[in-house]
């Protein structure tokens, strides 16, 4: 036994902080497998063991470089006196940290590691939204590495780092509306641009047609793993247990997810006359991706308010970007993007004071305080954000698209990248039977 | 940080009994994901996107509903002084919970209503089992508002609130075989009925034809699931820490679930000469049904006495609901139905008066006390609580179909819920490929 | 309520203990849905019904014998002034615990056995590896029975009870790379021999043919659930909380297990040229069997290395097998066997004597030490264990074959187990699709 018979209240404390956010970060891992069903059931089958597969790749390698130089860049304190602290931290390379909590930690570090290294790789899943159904194996591997490096790590050090700029001006992301979701979805967004639609998604005259993913019976899963998980992700961002404020936390998260569902729903219904199964998914995940930035700012009415508006919105964006021809297979842009960007913006609108000073982030929105100032600030951190990881995105995606190239040929494409990337079919029996029937 | 450094006993205990049940909150609602997979691997391929989906809005929708005014009818205090209080409670309407725990209280209220949101959603989709396949979207819709504000918090207020009259009794259901279970099968059972069995299961001649799920896969990873989330389910609805009570629970949940499972699998091979599958595992899930009244109350040997009579029990109910013609495509009044009234009753015969003593509920059964007083407390509670159920839930359904109808029409039934209600398959590749064959 | 409302601080710490190691156990537990998903999808259409479906009767049957012999056999300490209780356990058959903890107890009894108990229910689904697409249902049930009874407990008890003889000799495996794992893969190693190789996996010339399994997307998401659950099987393995060392458990968990899938899929790409899908998730699971043993005794930097060399392994492993004509379906004999081995004389090189002499088990390895006497122990405990469940498998199974048989008949192998030994297809609106093929 590794622990003292009487411990101190200080340690009793450190321990339901260690179990709490423990476990929400193994909810955030399980999250994964919600990605794996989301991608690989909004797709077709011919892709589906690559999708599925390159998840667990992917997740080990962001694993191994977050290890080695993301959290540094994110968390290590190093640099903590210089002035470039506020921009990127430093230290902690190749993290080796305490094998236990020391004195008058809340928390071991070894947890807090776990659980931001699960955020980024949701963030690094998002992204791979963009990719999907075209991209070469090789542009995994490289933007693995890129993003767990040099994108997620700063904009995560911006506004959750103690010594980020954006911290210090008060900006309110509790969970990662934008740290998490936005980021993924503007990668994806450089990624579908660069990558350019998959064949067949629109027609020269300029209309759209629609690629069906292969399995809804998964999209439903995936969209529950992930709502569950979601408990994880933002009542564990409370980083401990103390006065139970977590649980309001998780109170308000799934009052947003259900505003999302029954609005996006509704939505489709009325709109198009039939209810579209795909979009009350999406409705669920924008209202959880728009509560994580709010959850512990915002009252319960609010709660569910933003969670509709995130439901409804899912719906216009998706035609939207449909419209504009840029092909979101996975629908990262209107589920983590546009959802993100709302649920950022809508600290400044419902924050209320009392919450933010609970928080001590920032001050409460326009509703409850009259002033526009959180507003601003919430717009400022989504512009910024939003701008260093599109460019960051670009550069690093159009680089790579030079050097090595992203896409497959058209005719790795059309067998399907499970034949052309891993040399076998992910479902071997049903795509037989489908070719013999040819 | 929201926690201060040196909390007192009663902070921490408050602290773990909010771990606890927010873990088993979450456990719970991961059961959505083994009733979207139950559904639909229990169904045809052509309702697939139809039934996985709607779990999501109607999980949904139950939290909104349950939010403003299904908790308040469960477990509102407004009424206290009053004698209706024994009935029905009031107050807590669109519910606003403090932020944190208050002094004394040993849980926040923000994770009780989330923990009791999460088995109203468990209710509900037992009860979808009897809609299922025929049922058109609509009657989901309007069914989920009408259960979850008028139906379930009834019968959770009569046994678990402290006003409520079956609790006053001393009626021993400790974690929902009768208040979760039995309700929404009984819910199922008059859907059934009035929605009359799907095209094709029975014939004229009164003989009956199977119709197999498509993914029996689905069906072992679905019981998994609800086998891991129903720990949340037993073990959490001890609402705390305290002594480690829970872990017995816990303990007696996988013992009573084991019994299920080996009984069932067992009889089947015995009566039928093949071991089925799907007996297999309703038997796991109807010793775990069996096992929600009576985890707290009986000895280990009781426990598995308990599960091994419900696998039997859910052969041959099974087989008596097809011999009446009632069709039942997901085994709800079997699974739920059966095993929650024999899990009930089994209070009665098996709880020891020392259990009954230290939950302070009723008091010893048939077998430890000679007396049948306890027997005769959990029959009235069977009775009443199931008349109610019965009762509101025929009327309510009733007007549906008298005033919108319950209902697809033949030609919709038979391509199939999802083109019908959504305008596209679930599976799009395969159906298509099965089109082709055809 | 049955806690008191000032509870000591003992009391409080038993109770951190009892919601991490339940919270542990569940997640093992939910492994078992790994399990399903990754022998049902590394194999054929044909027999995933009856492939997924007997996981949760052999947990059940599992869950009874441990609870009636096999904790008796492990932990019973009826016996412990005799000189046999170096090599068996015995007392607590047919377990009853306490409802509650004992003064001074770290944590219930009751959630000791069901953490212990999803263990064994681990280590014999892991055995059904070579029992795969070919053994009869009836060899399920009987073997389920005397792995559970005799197999399992016996090196359970040499290696984690404190009067185990390897126990007192130092050997150190902290979760179980050879208690649970390498023993349930000398399991499958008997009974794939005995079995001989599936109908049309090896030629007369001796060449081999891979057979395929049905569906990639299982396969990822088995993956994903079984590295959720290990958090639980190795962090669970602290047993308590205290000083929050478990925190640095679950850090090394993950970085092996990254190790593990990144080496794997690059290993693949280099040698065949295609990154293999199949090898990718091995990978991720031989560096989590690896890392089970060392995740309490190695520096994060080990963690990697243990990790990384584990995918490699698990590579030629497979190669291996396939070489010598064994038939391994599931991969069980690379994954948890070759891994397993590694993974535990991985500490007699890798342990650091700080961290040793912290958890009291043995001491230091090679590097640290240079002394070479903790890599004896470890080769000692994995060759003695190894012959006593490879000769006991072997025995056990060989009089089964004699007396019941083990295989299914040619005709019943090749219409598939889910037909022959259950009446229904798992797939029947696939498997009929299929045959209207043919």
């Amino acid at each position: 036994m590794v622990f003292a018979d009487d411990p101190s209240a200080a340690t009793l404390n450190m321990g339901l902080n260690s179990i709490w956010v423990l476990v929400s970060a193994i909810l955030v891992l399980l999250m994964q497998g919600g990605f794996i069903l989301l991608e690989a059931g909004s797709t077709r089958m011919k892709n589906a063991g690559h999708i599925a597969g390159k998840t667990i790749f992917t997740v080990g390698l962001c694993t191994l470089v977050y290890w080695a130089v993301g959290y540094a860049f994110a968390f290590g304190s190093d640099n903590a006196e210089n002035s470039i602290s506020s921009l990127i931290g430093s230290g902690s390379y190749f993290f080796a940290p305490s094998v236990a909590a020391g004195d008058g930690e809340s928390l071991p570090t070894t947890i807090f590691f776990v659980f931001q290294l699960a955020f980024a790789a949701v963030s690094l899943s998002i992204a791979w939204g963009g990719f999907a159904e075209r991209a070469k194996l090789s542009a995994y591997l490289v933007f693995t590495v890129l993003f767990t490096a040099v994108i997620y790590p700063v904009i995560s050090h911006w506004i959750w780092s103690s010594s980020g700029w954006l911290f210090t001006k008060g900006a309110q992301d509790y969970a990662g509306s934008t740290v998490v979701h936005l980021t993924g979805a503007l990668a994806a967004f450089a990624a579908t641009v660069l990558l350019k639609p998959r064949i067949g998604r629109f027609n020269k005259d300029g209309s759209a047609n629609e690629i069906l993913g292969h399995n809804q019976v998964f999209g439903a899963l995936s969209v529950l793993l992930l709502w569950v998980g979601w408990f994880g992700f933002n009542a564990g961002s409370a980083l401990g247990v103390g006065d139970g404020f977590f649980g309001y936390v998780a109170f308000n998260t799934q009052l947003g997810a259900a505003g999302g569902a029954v609005a996006a729903m509704l939505i489709s219904w009325l709109v198009n006359g039939k209810a579209d199964i795909t979009t009350t998914l999406n409705g669920a995940l924008a209202g959880l991706v728009a509560i994580t930035a709010t959850c512990a700012f915002v009252d319960p009415w609010a709660a569910v308010v933003i969670g509709l508006v995130a439901g409804v919105l899912v719906f216009f964006s998706t035609k939207f970007f449909e419209k504009i021809k840029v092909d979101d297979p996975i629908y990262a842009l209107s589920v983590h993007g546009a959802a993100g960007v709302w649920g950022t913006l809508a600290n400044g609108i419902f924050a209320t004071d009392e919450l933010a000073k609970k928080l001590n982030v920032g001050e409460g929105g326009l509703i409850d305080t009259g002033n526009w100032h959180q507003l601003w600030v919430q717009i400022e951190s989504v512009v910024v954000c939003g701008a260093y990881t599109i460019a960051v995105s670009f550069l690093l995606l159009g680089i790579m698209k030079l050097v090595m190239g992203l896409r497959v040929t058209e005719e790795q494409e059309i067998i399907g990248l499970d034949l052309s990337e891993h040399g076998t079919y992910g479902y071997p029996e049903q795509m037989k039977k489908a070719q013999q029937g040819l």
